[in-house]
């Protein structure tokens, strides 16, 4: 039960960071419908989907790093100063996924409408560029806390699910792997990417 | 004791969106002053009450939905996949409260008055309708949470009071009933919805 | 020990909520000297001091409710359903803070600058009215649920320290009764208020 | 194990205060880019490097304070008045952050971008000196902290490492010299400030 303390306050503090950039998400989706306040509800619904969306994607997003972390802590039970480092990392990437959602909404909604048509294209481009770079740079944090944290059981408990441990070592080799097709695709066009449409079922 | 600690942070990470969630409501409040700081703040005042009052019923419903989850979630004591997936969906209902509150807030104050007369009317309507969806949605979530989680007692603890469990039951056969027709009901009109009266009182 | 459970999910959750509405206060800073971005650095802050003054009297306000949340929960160990709703209240008043505050500082910062001058005087002292309403508000809900509490020790402790008890039964019978007159000098006048000056002291 | 839990509430607020301010960074971000939307997203990424680079150096720089708070308060069991006011001081500074980077970085992508040169010098070295007085601040503060709770090991464990205390000891008197020499050097120019170079590497 001693062994269980270390990580409490990682938790903690890690829950609270992706409960705020969770919540935060709606603001933009706030935002987005108060600017363009002059036109009626129905027509702001059917103008600014794309943010509508990029919220419900982001949202799983966190929600889903939440439960990687969530299953990741209940094996690890010690903490050091390397881990703590690479969990702020993580909570790096938790925080800023709100800025790329905020910039593919707004420019996925310029493009859907036809509103500069010329820019669009490229800074819907980018925009979807950035979301990709986010996840990859959330997959390759996330693997190499666990690495680090599973390496010679280091900071798992003694008593640890072995089979747990290796079920999570062969998805986390694919992961990154898959984010990093997934980037490199969206450099090509932001429509080749898979992941804007497997990023849901990964749950 | 060993059997309670599996939800502590599920209750952590959800304590944190409910909390974010209820205090964010306050920003529409401080931005829908500060949009028309041209005029004396007493006008302001009677100008916008329907935003102060969609703050009041919107943190009340938030101030529900938490006090609903503190009373499962003395009786949940173990926690799987799904029940993870099903709780995230609830967090996504409290973290969109305040985007329909806003929209409510808006129109209303628009309508009451007399802004756009000719849109406001569809607009409210609009506003209401998906401010009473979220609440059939939350209702919906929490019953398909509490009917699998004590299905056959799956998560419950083992000396659990089955008269507490019954009388959720019981409740929670009435309530997405009611929220459904409140939904239907403002369909034909903003002001047939018995949702807007009965909110405060469900408590 | 199994006592002291009942209260750990309601601390959690107003801990949250008096987080988020204590940092949500320099949004108010920053959105006030955004506003205001054309002018240089230095004359911002001469402009907006009273920005600054607010900001810092109610992190005191916030910080000072939370003090008192801290030391009345250390007492109180069971919770019921009017414990919970008196709580909720409780943090309807401390998500409400930045609201009079941002009033208080933009109504204060016109007046310093001699803007509006015939309005001013009537919407600096209307803020100063709500700023202080909120005060006496939280004064008497802290009454209600400490008398809640107390009452033939329902949920406090069995090895409570009565005498502490009793030192908070001194200071509750004197705190609502200075928060009434202030808030009625403050009718008369918001230079009257006593609230203004001694807030900070009252730690 | 009943001596632990003195601060755990003093440890859940500040991580609720922590989490928060570190989420809060991201909106200059996305508010920077919001208000020049006019632009493309690259020719906006190029011209607001500094909002970004702000951003990363304070999400470090709160980083570091909870990593400091964390390894403090493994040691710190025991709470009292005057350490609960001197936290709340420390969460103030916390709190405060999100401002002067906002201020950093609007000011130095103006400087940046040749906007406002006559002006700007002034203003992008005000910003840096607050920026620089909000670290000094929390310097004195966490030393003033931790010399109170370890005076005659006053509220220390009573197995406590003194090893560990004495580790600290030796940083903490580094500690606010370098940040009032660092302080001291902005006065002359905002370039001189050992600071903005070393805060990434002090972690």
């Amino acid at each position: 039960m001693d062994e269980k303390k270390e990580t409490s306050r990682v938790e903690a503090f890690s829950d609270g960071v992706f409960a705020i950039a969770i919540t935060l998400l709606i603001l933009d989706v706030t935002s987005a419908f108060s600017d363009a306040s002059k036109l009626e509800l129905f027509g702001l619904l059917q103008q600014q989907w794309t943010v509508l969306l990029a919220f419900l994607l982001s949202f799983a997003t966190i929600g889903i790093m939440w439960l990687n972390h969530h299953r990741l802590f209940t094996l690890i039970v010690r903490a050091d100063h390397t881990l703590l480092v690479l969990n702020i990392l993580l909570l790096l990437a938790a925080t800023v996924v709100p800025f790329p959602t905020a910039l593919l909404g707004r420019y996925g909604a310029d493009m859907v409408n036809g509103v500069d048509v010329k820019n669009n294209g490229a800074n819907f481009w980018l925009a979807t560029i950035l979301y990709n770079g986010v996840f990859l740079f959330v997959a390759v944090v996330y693997n190499f806390l666990w690495r680090y944290a599973t390496h010679k059981r280091r900071l798992l408990s003694r008593d640890v699910d072995m089979e747990a441990v290796r079920r999570i070592n062969r998805q986390y080799l694919l992961g990154p792997l898959f984010y990093a097709i997934a980037f490199a695709l969206t450099f090509l066009s932001p429509w080749l990417s898979p992941d804007t449409y497997t990023q849901v079922l990964a749950c």
